[in-house]
């Protein structure tokens, strides 16, 4: 056994001899991310091993220098020794700044019904008269005449573990007890109440936690059932990005033998990890966490609960089902009271998850006036149109080039990461932002579509997006993939191992995900007879939303030409939701009509869809008339350099 | 590793050397039975090694001349090679004779409601229409629809382990599936349907298994829920008499670490070895039996279920729960459709159990006008009187006289017990009859009540008890544990190691047995203002009353005199109880009114009980006016010795 340990979080594990750097990382505990599944060819898993003996199986990507400072792919090396290991700290988590605020903002919406007083969860502190000879009852009848006389409870239900518990619990607590009890969900089930849990008078603490499983991140909310607030939150990467970065690779993982329950694993693990630090820092236990309210797209939840997704990768799409019954923590192995209901939102279809439905909700678009547009750009593109009167929602495979797949520089958004671009339109000079004010390691999604804006406005790209070898900089050169864009020169000493450029190929992915998303755009306006320019405001969900530029992202053709102050970023809305329905009743019923009356179109089935992608491929696109702010821009800068 | 095969069974298995030979039976499945709980000291469990060698720890109870035949007590026998081992077919459990007989007879009442039309399970065969582009429902919903158009069910519900075969299910059989549907037992679950499985259309088979679970013995019906008939029965000991013989043992076994887990598992052990036979013998499989329904006494119900009884034992005698609620097949292991629901019968309070309740259902007394007295003389005696207006039930502790234990000779009704019994009052010299005609190894409860009732009415014992050694007769003489009377003479030829007796000891044991279900018939009837005499019917249900002699337990004072056509044997009215509740809607509620309307009488609670008790100590009581038949007998007898 050797003993390998981690810088800087100071965490250490034991592992065997042979063992992989990346499954040691695992054990540890250590937040890792392993983008291409473990396979050795993205390169992006590279650890410093600092003391000891490993073996590496392959240097892919790594330069011989950066192997004689100890570079390493954690996937490709084996631990021949005890070992001191550095983790890059932008591959870890930022776990609570985003969270903490997220939480500060966090309330009820005053239309959440009578949530206090008819809650999903229940503490009845009651005073049991002891048995007797001549009061012989059984201990299950006697708790339920008591619990009956506080709140006219008709008919108790418990698990048979509770049951087995009750004889015991009652005598430990000198027939002084806190009864934790549930009532159900859905109507028929409200004359039923369920007993979980049973505890000495007066120690019972209600928790809740709201969890939005990304395809990428996984979000939770700690919540205080009785008040309602946010008590905590915390998020990591999902931890099944080690089975494939988007949707169709993890329903492709879970085909194998043992994938799908090694899938379902990963998300229990994660959400575990989550759940764990949460009681943690709020001094709390995890059988206090007595309700989970569960957001994410339809494949996210079917691998969360081991339902097998490989119908909805396969024409015509079909999900096992949209609605999920409610099932107990204890059935997934989530850290939280065994009996615990675990109430899966409902989704649309096999593209559009809960996540867009709990979206919906939080974003309060299915109450307004106004016609709006709600997108929430992820590795898909999903979109949806209406108010409070209708609801129309479709599904775009972006693809994930702007969380950085398929892109050669493309990375998150985490510290080092490119997040704007501006290049002088004479010298075709970057001027960059990175996040953290790092080094620049790579560009992310709002860097990807600041720079493509910048590109395109200078001349350095055209229409088509090909670049301009006609211009005379250094910057725009020959790459090891063809033609590419140079924003930063690598620089060992700072961490930087490869060059950050924007190749030709690079750009026609983007195009494509940007394509598809207008197409998307498009193609849902015209299915219900009214053109994009009626949109009177467009809600922004998911992570994407939080940093991008409007200006920019119109530039290139992805959002619609309008107004800026008919934009709203809206943060992660699938997660707000999920909080919403923890807790409110109300609000629950609200979401399960959000989904049965939200018509899904089936964008492979639409004829026009792909005349429309084919006309988005462009910057801004074909059709320049749909975007005269764009065409002025154009004007001006031309204007400028005549100047 | 060594074999063991049995004979004549022929079964055989590998075991470590050292292993105990009973642990050896019990992996081979052999059925076989340790009355003491293997600790050597009730000298029961003899078999014999015929090949190989073994080590005795202890010899009790076995002769020089037995060792050498190669007797052994299997729970004090370690193996030393490989062996060849005969287990004496008296311990054999004649599993299917009584079985056959009673499946033969049984049926359902006539006011058993409309139990064909509206079963607790249903196959419907649908056929889907499959989804397209144009009909992208999910699975689930598809299929409600389906079920829907079929038969109007509002909601559909099902575990997470039927949704996750929901896809593969629905595509494998081609859209055309039988739909196996549970609707609830309660009224607020009807408008619920569950689905419990998913088959190829037509290929689905309902199966039930009603159940009950003795102290002593097992027994289970096979039932053709569409039908109603019952296919087969099987019945074997209860596995848990291992760790003790009665009630009372197994709730103090139970307190043991692991004790109560381990009686669980017992218990779940001997239903599924039953279940497996029926299965094997009738060409089903397990996932086919889809409902179950349990009697049994409330130790053994709570057992079953892994509730704690220990409170059952202790004043104010108070069980877990009267009502269990439903709980599924696989959450106790057995061997059955996972998702089967498993239906424990009521029971009123602590000694009077589901076992009771059942047989007061299947005896049909709580529907007559007849002033009823039902007996079930178990371990326990279990005493309710009454009639369609109502029920008041007591529990008398016999103790297990009558089953065998704390009688020297005593055993269970299997080949070789003494079950009838005749003394020449002359000569004072015994006619036996024995089960299956074997030499009398033993006396089993019926062969004890002949005995006595021959005893008395010959002289050979007085009104208390005690033998008189006036008479002539080598008979009556001094044993080992004190003054006893012979019935028949050990023979090692014939397999009979011990001379078969009734001692004195053996006699006030009985006596004591008597007296308190006699002193329960009086307390009972008396509570209510009525006398024995006004009773119009005695019913007599439980495995005791199969083969009593009615005339022979009046003259012991053990039922109350009354002419002999107002009693009726019943037989096993508690596994009867549980077939009709395993069919009808209409009879479950019956029993959950009756379980209600039965009042308990806890006779310890009782101050005229220890009266009455002390008073029924004599043979046949103190009281000889209350028995005028016996008078008459006796004065007959004297009368025949004087002519």
């Amino acid at each position: 056994m050797y003993r390998v340990t981690f810088e800087p979080s100071g965490q250490s594990v034991e592992v065997p001899e042979g063992t992989l750097l990346s499954d040691a990382i695992a054990r540890a505990g250590v937040a890792f991310n392993l983008s291409c599944g473990g396979q050795g060819r993205c390169g992006r898993c590279q650890v410093i091993v600092r003391q000891g003996q490993v073996r590496r199986r392959s240097e892919l990507r790594l330069s011989r220098e950066q192997v004689a400072q100890g570079y390493a792919l954690a996937c490709q090396t084996v631990i021949e020794s005890d070992l001191v290991v550095e983790v890059p700290s932008q591959e870890l988590v930022a776990h609570t700044v985003a969270g903490e605020k997220a939480a500060a903002t966090v309330a009820m919406p005053d239309d959440a019904g009578n949530w206090r007083a008819d809650p999903f969860v229940t503490r009845y502190s009651v005073e049991i008269t002891p048995p007797s000879l001549d009061d012989n009852t059984n201990d299950w009848d006697r708790l339920q005449r008591e619990l009956a006389a506080v709140d006219g409870i008709e008919r108790l239900r418990a698990s048979l573990p509770v049951l087995r518990g009750l004889g015991q619990g009652l005598r430990d607590s000198g027939w002084q007890v806190d009864a934790v009890m549930e009532r159900g969900t859905w109507e028929e089930e409200g004359a039923v109440a369920r007993l979980l849990d049973l505890q000495p008078r007066g120690t019972a603490r209600l928790l809740g936690a709201a969890i939005d499983i990304g395809t990428t991140s996984n979000v939770v909310y700690l919540v205080d059932m009785a008040g309602g607030q946010v008590l905590d939150t915390a998020s990591t990467f999902n931890g099944q990005i080690s089975c494939g970065e988007d949707v169709i690779s993890r329903i492709i993982y879970a085909r194998r033998n043992g994938g799908l329950s090694h899938l379902q694993e990963l998300a229990a693990d994660t959400l575990n990890q989550l759940l764990d630090e949460l009681c943690r820092r709020n001094g709390a236990q995890a059988r206090q966490i007595v309700r989970l309210a569960v957001a994410g797209n339809t494949t996210m939840i079917h691998l969360f609960l081991g339902i097998d997704p490989q119908w909805i990768r396969l024409e015509p799409y079909i999900p096992t089902v949209n609605q999920p019954l409610p099932v107990r923590a204890v059935e997934l192995g989530l850290h939280a009271h065994p009996e615990a209901q675990v109430d899966c939102l409902p989704s649309v279809g096999a593209y559009v998850g809960a996540d867009i439905t709990a979206g919906v909700l939080s974003s309060e678009m299915c109450r307004t006036e106004k016609l709006t547009l709600f997108i929430d750009v992820g590795t898909n593109g999903e979109i949806v149109l209406g108010n409070a009167d209708w609801l129309i929602s479709c599904a775009c495979s972006a693809g994930p080039a702007f969380e950085g797949a398929g892109v050669q520089s493309g990375m998150r958004a985490v510290p080092g990461a490119i997040d704007e671009v501006w290049i002088n339109p004479r010298t075709y000079e970057p001027t960059i932002r990175t996040i953290g004010d790092r080094p620049a390691r790579g560009i992310c999604g709002s860097g990807m579509i600041s720079a493509l804006a910048e590109m395109f406005l200078s001349g350095v790209i055209d229409k088509a997006g090909r670049l301009n070898r006609s211009l005379n900089t250094p910057r725009i050169r020959d790459g090891e993939h063809g033609p590419e864009y140079l924003f930063a020169t690598a620089d060992q000493q700072a961490g930087v191992p490869d060059d950050v450029v924007l190749t030709e190929v690079d750009i026609a992915n983007l195009l494509r995900a940007k394509g598809a998303i207008y197409a998307g755009f498009s193609v849902l306006t015209r299915s219900v007879g009214i053109s994009l320019a009626d949109v009177e405001q467009v809600l922004i969900g998911g992570s994407f939303g939080k940093y991008i530029n409007i200006e920019k992202a119109i530039t290139i053709g992805l959002l619609p030409d309008m107004p800026w102050e008919r934009f709203r970023y809206l943060g992660n809305t699938s997660v707000r939701g999920a909080y919403q329905v923890l807790l409110s009743r109300e609000l629950r019923r609200e979401l399960t009509e959000i989904a049965q009356r939200m018509t899904y179109l089936e964008l492979s089935a639409d004829n026009s869809f792909m005349e429309e992608f084919t006309s988005a491929l462009f910057l801004p696109h074909t059709d320049e008339t749909a975007f005269p702010s764009v065409a002025k821009l154009l004007r001006q800068g031309k204007g400028e350099l005549q100047a």
